[in-house]
């Protein structure tokens, strides 16, 4: 594996698997490697002949008193895993090389950045917007593969490639889960014990929905309340949003279809947890949990 | 010369002309083609091997009661053009083809855009980005060679490749002129005989304002004098604003030195002109025109 530190590096490194006939694929992150990230690159191994993947913790899409300082790193953990995860080429830019004076062109979402996440996060998707257009820009990938977890900047993302015509072909990969069905995350290392209680809450909420949809209910109302019953009122989780919208434009819907979207998110403790479901996308970890509920 | 109506079929133009090993250079302009448009598409074929111009009138940078209905239209005239300077592709897509749907996500210019001409025309920037963002995606050039005439476009041009490091290198090409140092532009066809003469007094004051900066004159503020001295205090030419700024981020200058810019808008009947001139780089054209107005 290849390690990138400079922009310039980085395009040397592609440019030359170009060379060789190679597609090139990308997985951006924000390093802090969990399972949900390697199969992201397992996936992106399928799709394309050569792996890049960044890591870089994006100030830009941190808002004030946010956990940007304590967001996890560890790079050689990082590497080790990446390598393993057959990643060609690890991108591993500083603040300096990717933000070298002060930003004056950024890429904005006009929509479908004011609700949802956007609402307590305002310039946080700009932020990731723009990070991404730059990681685009310096690997020019012919496929990215985004996670699924985080679903609005999935949409976000797609949205950007369709409305800015990026030459680069988009693929939302599904969310891998813990055994209990909590959704994977590197903010996940920041619950106790008790925190992780509370936390399962959230998939087990969104399974309960989905087997309503299942049973054939469609009333979007009444699926929310699956989910908001089974997280309670306590303070040890706080929601702060369930809706049920749309997987396009993330409008709410009055009745639930193939297309809908459940999104969740909630504080356990001080962290801030998001999760979704897609109502008719098969989502195999949530299954399993489901499975292991049961037994 | 290939003509391509949809973005597919550009795509696949440039391709093709790349699978051939070809260096894909990029003019992109709103058509009514001029001498000034065809000196950037011969600096253009200069620099790659393969050339293409896009023709759109873009209607996201007009604002509401600008001249986007009026901006002159002449597919026929500007193809056969293209075509003699050798271009070999131009992309015409309509407004369905670049926004099929309602634009969710833009590039938006932080700073440079809340002066100079983005003061009178807000909102105006963040259009010309999107669109040359968009049109940069489709035919993915490496290199794009852009007028000097539309000078805060350039270096928003400039900022936006730099910033979101977009794989494109930017050439600022000249501004042409006619013969009595009027800056070439489609909207010079909207001037009447006497407006014309009128109009002359803008290349006129920059032509002085740069023959005092040869004599030595370093002081922004007598320089700009020179500039609206030229200009008058008339109806007929109504002064929007005369500039002494950066070149690099358009901030006013005390002091001119060889990076220094001067900007001018100005409004003659019922048409906005605008013209400037970096300070130490040659303008043949103006040089002629001066050489003339003395003969």
């Amino acid at each position: 594996m290849q390690v990138a530190r400079t922009i310039q590096e980085a395009r040397e490194q592609v440019k030359q698997a170009r060379s060789s006939g190679r597609s090139v694929g990308f997985v951006p992150t924000m390093g802090d490697l969990h399972r949900g990230h390697l199969s992201l690159v397992g996936r992106c191994r399928e799709l394309a002949d050569y792996v890049v993947i960044s890591i870089y913790v994006n100030p830009l899409q941190f808002g004030p008193g946010e956990d940007f300082d304590s967001y996890p790193r560890d790079e050689d953990r990082d590497l080790a895993l990446a390598e393993r995860a057959g990643v060609d080429l690890a991108f591993l830019p500083s603040d300096r090389e990717l933000y070298p004076g002060d930003t004056s062109v950024v890429v904005t979402p006009k929509r479908l950045a004011d609700r949802l996440c956007g609402l307590s996060r305002p310039g946080h998707f700009e932020g990731v917007l723009t990070v991404v257009a730059k990681l685009f820009g310096i690997i020019t990938p012919d496929v990215s593969i985004i996670g699924q977890k985080d679903f609005q900047q999935a949409v976000l993302i797609k949205r950007m490639v369709a409305d800015l015509n990026l030459p680069v072909d988009i693929e939302v990969a599904p969310t891998v889960r813990e055994e209990d069905g909590l959704a994977m995350s590197s903010r996940n290392a920041h619950l106790s014990e008790s925190d992780r209680g509370y936390a399962r809450r959230i998939s087990r909420g969104l399974a309960e929905a989905v087997a309503a949809y299942r049973g054939g209910e469609r009333d979007a109302g009444l699926l929310e309340r699956r989910v908001t019953g089974a997280l309670g009122t306590g303070e040890e989780l706080r929601v702060e949003y369930v809706e049920v919208v749309s997987a396009k434009d993330l409008e709410p819907v009055a009745r639930a279809d193939a297309d809908t979207v459940i999104a969740v998110a909630a504080h356990v403790g001080g962290t801030r947890l998001i999760d979704n479901i897609i109502l008719d996308r098969p989502d195999p970890d949530l299954e399993k949990a489901l499975h292991n509920w049961r037994a």
